[in-house]
């Protein structure tokens, strides 16, 4: 299959990496929105500019869109949804059902296939709650997240005066987590869940105190949480903080039997060195699936959720039941 | 849907208790070998004779099979799967593309849709094998059973002269777990991966010593593994071990990053207080994807990996991507 990357931040240089890792996939190129000469990526791969890229309709079988939620996705998919085959990893839990009918509508007119918030949250976790919740129907399940790198927390305290740069780890409480798993289906508060570390980069001469308060105070963000605050220099942030690890638990408890005496615990868990290679990876097993439905004619929007699991394996039925099953 | 269950042991008592947890699930009654007015259901559901099953094809959304793999199922879904929607647990893992065929063969004669191999192993950790291998291909996959109740072993010990009664438990081994997890893909032997418990109940003045051995040297059951033999009393063996707990973990770690310089952990556990009534909750989820396939008109033979997720939910697909994405 044929893959393009529109957008060439982390996401798209982890799809370009995962494309060297899967053999029935091959990178036609990356589409970015500056100037392609100045950009110059990891394997090589060409680089074209994302103004052109309908000109490649016909060329990409499955076109990936690596840019944020925010204010990229909710634009880009529906726009190149009648064009191509696409996925995204839009990841605003909230505004999906309407992201979805937008980009229904624009691949069902164009006759194409999209997939919509593919990834490991939304993506691998929501399978893991949908799969639990429909077998385990009197139960509970919980999310947690980390110990990671949240990126918009991390920019969130970047933009507070006197900051060069920060990292922030979204951590879980383990005593929660241990009260989950044991099945005590406990109602959390959010900081009972989780606890947030911030490193932080001061500008020189900057008011650390000031610094502090602005981050444990910022509603949404912080304010809910117990966070901790180190100062440290750019040099230890780049030594120490260098990588974007992620990862988190999904864990449902529930009870089955006619007194609803027995108990079962399902637990799905993440540790990830990379979270946007892995995120890529995801991806690149998703556009597989992306390639072979719009193959049989399908068309419309997507979700993880209606996928087949074996669309996404390269090795074919009758082995996937030989090996796998 | 009408769910009916054929062969009323530990299985399908469990999807009689299932079918009281799923508000859109209903038992048409009970199919057994035995002499109906000889059984008595735990909920009061009717019992039929298995012999006049088939008077009931137009009364039955799915019929589950909750036979042995052994003897029973390789039959008894072949033989059903002309007639009615059928699912059966079927876990003799090297004998399921012969069993798929035969079922295959038999559904699409009759127009009808049968699942084989329903459950958690098979079943939702083939799943989780299938989707961390499509994600991860540059890794490898570890799967490690228990604590639990090996109902196989278990008999296999009762079969020995002098004993009375028996249960076995197989373990998995703390350290070979630690090394998957660490992402060092280690070459385990089945004597690193699992350890057995039994616990003997033996007749009155048999040879321990004997029976000890027996146990010990037995080829493909225990010779493999480190195994532990404690003799105990019937009303201790009752008291402290009549319960069929299991439970287990799939984990696979693999690379990526140009140089494969990240590391990754998918880990899926499941811990199980009663491993009928979770493999039958597992069976009756499974039950509304078949009815809903079978709705649309499809006929032949899946497994799970054939099962969009969205179809083990009784929520609709806008529920869910609102709620559960």
């Amino acid at each position: 299959m044929k893959i393009a990357v529109y957008g060439y931040g982390n996401l798209g240089k982890g799809v370009e990496a995962a494309v060297r890792q899967n053999p029935d996939a091959e990178l036609v190129g990356v589409f970015t929105r500056r100037d392609p000469a100045a950009v110059k990526t990891l394997t090589g791969a060409k680089v074209f500019s994302a103004s052109e890229v309908k000109a490649f309709k016909d060329e990409i079988d499955v076109l990936i869109l690596c840019g944020g939620s925010a204010t990229d996705l909710p634009e880009t998919t529906p726009a190149l949804a009648g064009d191509f085959n696409v996925i995204d990893s839009f990841d605003t839990h909230a505004r999906i059902p309407e992201h979805f009918e937008r980009v229904d509508a624009a691949a069902k007119k164009g006759g194409r296939l999209a997939l919509i918030s593919g990834g490991w949250d939304p993506g691998l976790f929501s399978l893991n709650r949908l799969y639990a919740s429909a077998i385990l129907p009197d139960g509970a399940d919980y999310t947690f997240w980390g110990r990671g790198v949240s990126q918009g927390h991390s920019d969130a305290i970047r933009r507070i005066p006197g900051v060069k740069d920060a990292r922030q780890y979204t951590v879980p409480v383990p005593e929660a987590l241990e009260k989950v798993r044991a099945g005590e289906t406990p109602a959390l508060t959010t900081r009972e869940k989780h606890t947030r570390e911030c490193f932080v980069v001061p500008e020189e001469g900057a008011d650390l105190a000031a610094i502090e308060t602005a981050i444990k105070t910022m509603p949404n963000y912080f304010a809910d949480y117990d966070t901790t605050v180190s100062f440290l220099t750019e040099e230890e942030l780049l030594r120490d903080h260098a990588g974007l690890p992620h990862g988190g638990f999904v864990i449902r408890t529930g009870k089955t039997g006619l007194e609803k005496e027995h108990s079962h615990t399902i637990e799905y868990k993440l540790t990830l060195d990379s979270n946007p290679e892995f995120t890529a990876s995801v991806l690149l097993a998703l556009a597989r699936a992306v390639d072979r439905l719009a193959k049989r004619g399908e068309t419309g929007c997507r979700t993880v959720f209606d996928i087949a699991p074996a669309d996404l394996s390269p090795l074919s039925p009758e082995e996937l039941r030989a090996r796998m099953l």
